[in-house]
């Protein structure tokens, strides 16, 4: 998501450490004690200007969810509209997702949330898509057993890789959907992205995979 | 595939009993026997007037093709093909896959193809989908390990259930395909159904999917 520079958005982060956590690395395995509940924790990767994050706050107010975005002049955008909404259970992390298992502990994440990720169509570029196996290790370690990943898109190329990907990493399909908002599943959130393609008509894609112990499946 | 009554239709099948093999399940294992070679045996279920299984004959010759069709009146057409591009291996059967494990021995095929099958939509009919877990059970049993399930569709419902009921069946997806006849796939034979719905530009989906031994993944 480029975005025109903001001058203003260092400075914002560094004011706002209750909205955008830093080093979010020393809060491994003390996630709860920071949103003072033992409610489940839902992490949204690449939450971009966090429409998404803040409407499933507001729907679900007894899930946990933090976000994470890469880009600081994205996220500041997020964080100033979890201000304004002024919700006790959203967090955001300026962080890459790479890093993703050192921030949280194994089995501390009960849901994972990709929204229009970067397709990175190139095959040199396999190693950035957010469904690559590297990922999904990480996702594997800090997900309790049975929980499942959801990934909208509109990207075919990335869909059709993910589905692959997910299935050769063991990891079990519980929905497909080829044109999500055919079916008026009044649950959906939309993100900022999905907006945009669905005012242009463009199919969304959604699955949902979930990771089991070995040997649970079957 | 409704067709109109044919009424030589039955005449045509007792009187060509070597394209349209009677009482299949008198030649379980000795599929081989019959097409007097070792070669792999693939599968096509639902094979319609056969010019994916005939084209298929043509284009590997050293693979050996079988064809069930349930309904008398197109399995001729599919036989008057194979007997005008004479190959040698090919053969059909007038028979109902609910059935297939009697045809078959375990590991005898290394190969199962599913063109536009029948989508029965709603939900009380799911069983007789051919991707239903009890289809799978019999596939699974036939099917040498490590060998797929190929699947075309234009049918979103019937792609988006298969998808899933692969993946909670254990299977592994190595290719899912939004839009196969945008990739040009050289090797593609289509079927009937395929060639209608090209002409409507409408999106063909594929995905194959693999049996392993339990435990050969992950
Ligand atoms: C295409 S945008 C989608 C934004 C939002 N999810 C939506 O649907 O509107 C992808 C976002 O993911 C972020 N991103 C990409 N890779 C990331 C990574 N490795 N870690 C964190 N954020 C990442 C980008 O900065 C960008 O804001
Ligand atoms: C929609 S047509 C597709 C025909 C062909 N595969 C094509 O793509 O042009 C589905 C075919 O599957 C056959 N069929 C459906 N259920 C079957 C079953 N249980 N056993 C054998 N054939 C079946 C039908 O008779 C019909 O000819």
């Amino acid at each position: 998501m480029r975005q025109r520079y903001k001058p203003w958005a260092n400075d914002y982060i560094k004011n706002n450490s209750h909205l955008i956590i830093p080093n979010a690395s020393d809060y491994i395995s003390k996630w709860r004690t920071l949103f003072n509940n033992q409610n489940p924790i839902h992490l949204e990767i690449g939450t971009g200007k966090g429409q998404f994050l803040v409407g499933m706050a507001k729907q679900y107010p007894n899930i946990n969810f933090i976000g994470i975005e890469l880009e600081k002049s994205v996220i500041v955008v997020a964080a100033q509209k979890m201000q304004e909404a002024n919700l006790k259970n959203v967090l955001l992390l300026n962080e890459n997702a790479m890093d993703v298992s050192s921030f949280f502990s194994a089995n501390e994440i009960s849901g994972i949330y990709l929204n229009f990720s970067d397709p990175w169509p190139k095959n040199r570029h396999e190693k950035r898509r957010l469904t690559y196996h590297t990922f999904l290790e990480q996702y594997k370690v800090i997900l309790k057993p049975g929980s499942e990943v959801v990934l909208k898109t509109d990207n075919q190329g990335l869909f059709e890789y993910s589905l692959v990907s997910f299935s050769q990493f063991g990891m079990t399909l519980e929905e497909v959907n080829l044109n999500l908002h055919e079916i008026n599943d009044s649950q959906n959130i939309m993100t900022e992205y999905e907006e945009k393609f669905a005012a242009k008509r463009q199919a969304i894609y959604r699955c949902r995979a979930a990771f089991f112990d070995s040997g649970a499946q079957d």
